[in-house]
């Protein structure tokens, strides 16, 4: 990227393969959050959420904030097996089988600095994804692109291939003591 | 809040306390995530950081985007103690200070639904502030506010008043492995 004269010259980007697992909350937060700083820097930045659908709308809305730079695409069904989940397997298979071929079409474009597979752990987890299509899509991730991998129970062979894993453990979760979800803070 | 007739009145909301811990990444990062969703619900944020400074013009720049519904005010000094930490102690003891009030009277204030104290835990931590200061502020939350506490090492008093409490745990980190910190993934 050519840098205006009056900054100093940046040493070349090591793009790195970062992991966000566990049980706790704050996974696919930290991604928006990482989407915040890097707006801010002028870097482009996808996210494609493989379980979640069209219905976080606060998540989306304040995306759009974000926008252009950065693009959530929830390609999801929604809840898999519970939560009322209506659906037959094949159709949460083919839609994590969709978003995989959009992620990895937007990884090797040359257009994003940062791409952001959120909850992806989750959809092999529950085998609407083969663990090698996924780890097929990490080895073939551009020197210069940032990809981060979200959702609990990540695969071992995920975090091998890792540069940075964080575990999300929950200590303690209002759930247990009888409150609610909350707007703004678990959806 | 008034509800525009067409949409389902909501229950009243349970002001949570949270607190976001341990020495993973995801932190500071997760807090800007949840500004993010937030703002796309429309409610009001005020991040108050403890120990950034104003270097950080990623995230200013990108939180910026999230105005005036999010308001991130870095009132730390920087590194205390290390990495050519210059100051004298008193001088970030004194910005610690500050930046509990002025949250404090922000929290207070009626014109935020959720309250950021972003590395508060270092603060109290290395002793830049009193925890009980701290657990005051916690025990005077209004009803309606959420209340958020990061940081690593988050005294046990702290985690006791809260209703949940998330750890970042580092897995694997590339400094480990000899990499540099990366634009858009470290700061």
């Amino acid at each position: 990227m050519p840098q205006p004269k009056d900054r100093i010259p940046e040493k070349k980007r090591r793009g790195l393969v970062l992991v966000l697992t566990g049980d706790g909350k704050g996974k696919t937060t930290s991604c928006l959050g990482m989407a915040v700083r890097a707006v801010g820097y002028g870097m482009k930045v996808v996210m494609i959420q493989f379980i979640k659908g069209s219905l976080h709308y606060g998540e989306l809305d304040g995306a759009k904030r974000l926008a252009p730079e950065f693009e959530l695409i929830p390609m999801g069904k929604g809840f898999v097996g519970i939560m009322g989940d209506a659906l037959p397997f094949y159709v949460h298979a083919d839609a994590a089988r969709e978003a995989l071929a959009a992620a990895r079409e937007r990884m090797l474009s040359g257009k994003y600095d940062i791409v952001i597979l959120d909850e992806v752990n989750v959809a092999v987890r529950l085998r609407l994804l083969d663990l090698e299509d996924v780890l097929s899509l990490v080895r073939e991730k551009p020197e210069n692109v940032h990809l981060i991998l979200s959702g609990r129970g990540a695969h071992e062979e995920v975090l091998r291939l890792a540069h940075l894993v964080t575990e999300m453990r929950s200590v303690k979760h209002p759930f247990e003591i009888g409150i609610e979800a909350e707007k703004g803070i678990d959806y």
